[in-house]
């Protein structure tokens, strides 16, 4: 007898069949004694198909009324869902993340959740009731609509879990938990039991798009066990948490990340005086570009090499701020070169485990790949290599650091 | 320089191109100096796709569920036209029936307005923003959310110009006025520049379905002028308003309206006792079934006869609860008859003119009509007729008392 939040995504409310198959969901936790508090998405491609609309009228519409527009599709759902858990016999309730309330800044299309006036959920759940909550919206101090952003549902779920203390908030996806690594690219990939709030923004945050990385961060802030489930398929999912003490030893590794969505920019001969780095990195920061890892070479003959990753999609625009600043610098050359991927360890265990860097370039070494860059943090290593041997080099690493699922070839 | 509600319905908001020339035409207003309040109901088919969604999770859908379900509907119109507003230039500010807020019981799905907080439209007047107002919908005490049932948003743009003492309520349709009567029947009906509120409720009870009769009273009680228009064409339209003390003589008849939406039930030789009509119409009333036109014949060899009408929808179920009570009082005969029609004429000038009745009579009976049954009020006269002479009927009249447009054949 747990307080259970339960958010569902927009494929597992995407037709009128899938919300019968949530509602029983929510029936069986229901049966078994727990409160109940549901989050809903838009019905997959409503809020396309309302964006479309939207800009068939403005080009770039108003935040404000694209607000209003937006925060319709899950509106549609949540009463829909009362609607099913009804007809089986539940009490249920639906509220609108204005109804609830929850309170945001003033943010339109990206608001951040300030508050959460969790009394009439609280006086619902006494009284026996499936609480459901359109995800993704709020309302500002003026009453005004707001989003959360895309993946907003997420962050709703775990903040209404936050708010009322919920045991777990369960989120509902197309995948049965998260992985060691894509399955799609290593057949043996392991789906994990648990992994840290650390971990899972590591992992998140290079491109396994299971959770929204804001969603993770608000769950470790005030330390709320998520559990990715998938939404169709019985399992036990993934749980995410704070470090888990009462295992003894945690391996090593937990997972491996990759992407292929970065580009390197490197400014060779630049003459080395104090603040070359700034002087490249910050036009391109006004500009609005991220840079994620950034390397810079020890000087040589009074000059140094400064080499810096940005996404794919900004190289262009990166590339002719840096041959400016490399110019007027009077450095000697700039590469750019978009054939990258990126592939990182992550793990906790990595703090207490010496020699995984030395074990991860060796195993490279091994397979005769060319380590481009290096980075790492407290519990992750990343390199960078030519992005053709991507593959191959996540499936060594997955094999080398005993990854691989037991009894897998 | 006037303060002015326009309400736009389903039609003319059915499309982006349509919201696009609602826009041009609150643009044109606006540019006249005039404050404007601008209601809109849902996206034609929009409401009726939701019912649809509804009734295929739920046979009888919740009615808290079916009111949070529907509202997205005029949520997603409000947004969308003050897009196209602002991309003209304009300001504009979209609310909910919640944000307003329109205050309402809490009857879901014909829940009826008891106040509105006209602050915030107050001040966004004052800063020279359009406002822009979901129709059909509000939030109860609670903060639940209502709706005021089908063609509540011409409701609400009453509401809305009798709380801000609007100058006009403008309710813009796909007629370009209210007529004298259906031109479709009679070639030479006529628009009427004005007509009063009595006058309006007699035509649009009787079947002239441009209004809903709601609005009409709500706009009748608070003395709010009322102005019926075409959505793309242009012209005056019809003005619906108090009785105009400044025209001398209001002509005997303003309209003809008709239906044959009814059915006529005579009960024959029932024993003359007091309490007859009572005995008989009770049952129906406890039914739900709604009486329209009753007429009791004077007693003759102490016995009477009772004849009415109800909708031919309910004939059935009518006719087997007055069977039944036919048999207890001892009645001779019952005969249901759903071959028949109601022709009304309406028109406040009745009441100062005197022979409106027997002119009616004698214009029937120049062309062999026979009445069935004869009903009065203040304004307004109804003959019960065979529904074959229906089109006959309503063309003599319309020419008897010079309805016809000036040289018209």
């Amino acid at each position: 007898m747990a307080l259970i939040v339960q958010k569902f995504g927009g494929t597992s409310v995407g037709s009128i069949e899938r919300i019968e198959q949530v509602a029983d969901k929510v029936a069986k936790f229901r049966d078994e004694g727990h409160d109940m508090i549901v989050v809903l998405s838009a019905m997959s491609g409503e809020t396309n198909r309302l964006i479309d609309l939207a800009k068939q009228v403005q080009e770039r519409p108003t935040p404000r009324e694209l607000d209003v527009l937006l925060a319709t599709g899950e509106q549609v759902t949540i009463a829909l869902l009362c609607m099913a858990l009804h007809k089986r016999g539940y009490d249920a309730r639906s509220y609108t993340g204005g109804q609830v309330r929850i309170l945001t800044d003033s943010a339109h299309n990206k608001a951040r959740i300030r508050e959460i006036d969790e009394q009439a959920i609280r006086a619902d759940l006494n009284q026996g009731r499936v609480v459901v909550v359109a995800g993704f919206q709020g309302v500002d101090e003026a009453g005004n609509i707001t989003t959360l952003g895309r993946g907003g549902s997420d962050t709703t779920g775990v903040a209404l879990a936050a708010a009322l203390g919920a045991d777990e908030c369960q989120i509902y996806t197309d995948v049965d938990g998260v992985y060691t690594t894509d399955p799609r690219i290593v057949d043996s990939a392991r789906r994990l039991d648990r992994i840290t709030f650390e971990e899972m923004l590591e992992m998140a945050s290079l491109g396994s798009k299971v959770l929204q990385i804001r969603a993770v961060e608000f769950a470790g802030k005030y330390n709320v066990p998520l559990r990715v489930l998938h939404s169709f398929k019985e399992g036990p999912g993934t749980l995410i948490s704070l470090e888990d003490d009462s295992v003894m030893e945690n391996p090593a590794i937990s997972g491996i990340a990759f992407n292929r969505d970065e580009a390197k920019l490197t400014v060779i001969g630049i003459p080395d005086t104090p603040g070359v780095a700034y002087q490249i990195l910050s036009p391109i920061g006004d500009a609005n570009i991220e840079v994620d890892v950034i390397v810079q070479n020890i000087a040589q003959d009074n000059t140094t090499d400064l080499t810096f990753t940005v996404h794919r999609n900004d190289l262009a625009r990166a590339e002719a701020i840096v041959r400016e600043t490399a110019k007027k610098l009077g450095a000697r050359e700039v590469i750019a070169d978009s054939k990258i991927c990126k592939v990182s360890l992550v793990g906790v265990g990595m703090r207490s485990h010496a020699g995984v860097a030395s074990k991860m370039f060796k195993t490279l070494a091994d397979v005769n790949i060319n380590i481009q860059m290096i980075t790492t943090s407290e519990i992750k290593i990343s390199v960078v290599l030519d992005e053709k041997y991507m593959e191959l080099a996540v499936r060594a690493l997955h094999s080398a650091f005993e990854l691989d699922e037991p009894g897998a070839a």
